[in-house]
């Protein structure tokens, strides 16, 4: 990134040593894990662009839009309606961290045994690093998990503007109801910030644009389904990563690009991995930038990931949100209608969740399911035993992996990573 | 126990073996612990008497009630209303379980990054080794913490009838909202449970027989305000464990009995201790029978523990429910409000809890807190460091403990808190 940035990230008030040490490993780990990949899609070109100026253009175009007195909302998790933020003429940026920061820091202020994105997150804000944090006007915090429900408490103290809204445990009635309300409080929380009201016509612009962001995604994983894979997990991956920070129409735009060429390049089957390989499916926990761990190790161990089911993936972006309602209650309700369906693993019971894997692991004619959970996250640990189960008495071949952000484990992985794919030739 | 009881241990389809195995290890740890001590009041023989008998008479009377048409409800958390189960006419029996067992077999169904009490309650099931699961017609869970939410899922494929309970994360409307639902919704279960219709009279008496045993143990608490302490830590946390299975009047009666062989203690100046023992407040997660670990290592090591901000403690016992109500409606109305005002960790903000260990510190006049947390519990290890720091600043002494029910870091805990101690005198 350009040196021209520095004034900038002083103004925003980050620790420039820190950050720059961050920029190193994010360039290096980005150089040999993404640009080191063979046949990848010429269109993939724009991710590489768009990873090279993350914190450079991308923050430079939020700040632009603050100077002209737009909102910037940052969010940690996928139950924040993008479409409520884009109706109050806001924007959302994912700060959902994926890498280890100032980790000594962080347990002064953290139990050791927390998972290693709630540690990332304290991290970045603790060693000054993360633009985006730093730039956001509001932070929307949510009570999901254990962790993140009372590290929002500790968190507060940390940040200025930290919302907290809460979510329901169970997909009852009362738990919509409650759903319902926190997004109505959640839209007059909008309104309040921006200063300009939400109505049907606005409401109908957010639906719009996430939905179509969706629905080129949605489009990018279809052409997954197809042998030899166009493109790999780990592009895929950025995709979804970069989905949370860029501008929803450009980013729309782009995944269309890719599309195109995926699809000329499955009528070539033309392939970055030759046919019959090993097609792995990834389900658990969320894996934020720069988190590429698993699908590194994966990829580079003759196995392919074809899907994620992760709220960075399919859970995150299944299900649009209806868009023929007329009055902005309507919308609204389409709107808690679609978060209610996300089978994030705080849910009790969360059997749909299972149903999708088995979906997904259909369509994407997946040969095994790699269930991947961040160490001490025990929605997603819970979770992943009787997923195991049941995938392996249906006759899927399923692997556990309990990790962290930290490379201590990757030979270990590596080596069992290997094996796993060694019985599924 | 007496042999007589093993045909009944058989009819209930315990292990035999293992269940001998669990009873030595308790009546060798009671003994050790429990009847080593000095000074203790001699009414605390009807508590030893209990412990004797925990798996023989009491079970032996819960049969006879069964025999009678009577209904058993097991109940993992204080949030489980007893006066409701009371005014159907059945009886609620707490399972929180407080030691290790069939450990090996637990870690196939659960992450081995779980806490101990939940693991505890798994393995007294796999083991076959809890006479009170065996004989419950019903057992309650309820989502509190991540850990207990995600675990009922499996554990509802160990046990029949188990029913969930929802709850609410926030001490907001729509939360206060949820639980009345939710209570409500118990009450019909308990009905269709015992087929006996819930009426004013037997919600009435369900107050008054819940509110007389917490109303007995407030007395208790109120004289362990004196110097030198008239009853041992120890002691006052098995009155509390007891309280979740005991008969209620007997029970009632009995620590009545108990405070009055305490106020002649006092009268006397007599104490377990001499004056001036250093006095700690002991605040975190439950400690269920046989946990007595924490209680024994600081009363052998030159202090005396003088309250419980616990669910086995004051947290769980605090707060009268309004009996003044005429109506079934209006009764239900005063348990809701009673219950939503426990400061489980598992809500956020949960900013009383601190209020009410400072005020117990105050009323207790401790000269340090123990803040004591399960490995993994992630509501109170997160909860333990903002307790530490706040009480630190305001000049009271404060440890953070973070074990499970093992005995490997006994020797390592003891160091620590002789050091604790030894800087308080
Ligand atoms: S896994 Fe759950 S808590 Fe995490 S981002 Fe997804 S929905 Fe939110
Ligand atoms: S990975 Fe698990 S523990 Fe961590 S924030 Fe997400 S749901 Fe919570
Ligand atoms: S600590 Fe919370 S979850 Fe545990 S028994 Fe108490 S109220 Fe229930
Ligand atoms: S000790 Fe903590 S983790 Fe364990 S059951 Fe209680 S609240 Fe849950």
């Amino acid at each position: 990134m350009s040196n021209d940035y520095r004034p900038m990230w002083e103004e925003l008030g980050l620790d420039l040593d820190a950050h720059d040490a961050l920029l190193n490993v994010l360039n290096q780990g980005y150089g040999d894990i993404y640009l080191s990949q063979q046949n990848r899609p010429e269109t993939m070109a724009y991710f590489d662009f768009v990873m090279s100026e993350v914190h450079g253009l991308r923050i430079r175009e939020l700040l632009d839009e603050k100077d002209k007195g737009r909102k910037i909302v940052g969010s940690y998790c996928v139950f924040v309606p993008e479409e409520i933020v884009l109706a109050a003429d806001a924007t959302l940026v994912g700060l959902c961290s994926g890498a280890d920061f100032a980790l000594e820091e962080v347990e002064n202020w953290l139990p050791r045994n927390t998972c290693a994105l709630i540690k990332s997150s304290f991290g970045f804000k603790l060693g000054k690093v993360c633009p985006y944090l730093e730039c956001a006007d509001m932070i929307v915090g949510e009570n999901t998990c254990d962790g993140k429900k009372k590290a929002y408490e500790t968190f507060s103290s940390l940040v200025e503007n930290l919302y907290v809204m809460d979510l329901p445990q169970v997909k009852s009635d009362p738990g919509k109801t409650l759903l319902a309300a926190e997004f109505d409080r959640f839209r007059q929380a909008m309104e309040h910030l921006t200063g300009k009201p939400i109505t049907a016509e606005s409401l109908k612009y957010g639906i719009e644009t996430v939905n179509a962001k969706r629905a080129a995604l949605h489009r990018l994983y279809a052409l997954r389904h197809a042998d030899p894979a166009p493109i790999s997990g780990l592009d895929a991956l950025l995709a979804n990563q970069v989905s949370f920070y860029d501008n929803p129409a450009r980013f729309t735009e782009s995944v269309h690009k890719i599309c195109d060429e995926l699809e000329s390049r499955i009528a070539e089957k033309k392939g970055v991995f030759p046919e019959k390989t090993p097609r792995i499916l990834v389900s658990g926990c969320p894996q934020a930038v720069p988190n590429w761990k698993l699908h590194h190790i994966v990829e580079t161990s003759g196995a392919v990931i074809v899907g994620e089911e992760s709220c960075v993936g399919e859970r995150g972006t299944r299900n649009l949100t209806d868009d023929t309602g007329g009055t902005p209650e309507e919308m609204m309700e389409a709107i808690v209608d679609r978060y209610f369906q996300i089978n994030c693993a705080i849910f009790t019971p969360n059997g749909d969740r299972l149903d999708h894997i088995r979906q997904m692991a259909a369509d994407y004619k997946a040969d095994a399911v790699i269930h991947y959970s961040l160490q001490f996250c025990q929605p997603y640990l819970m979770e992943s035993l009787p997923v195991e189960n049941t995938l392996k008495n249906e006759g899927l071949p399923a692997l556990r992996i309990e990790t962290d952000y930290s490379m201590q484990d990757a030979g270990q992985l590596k080596t069992r990573i290997e094996a796993f794919i060694e019985q599924l030739r």
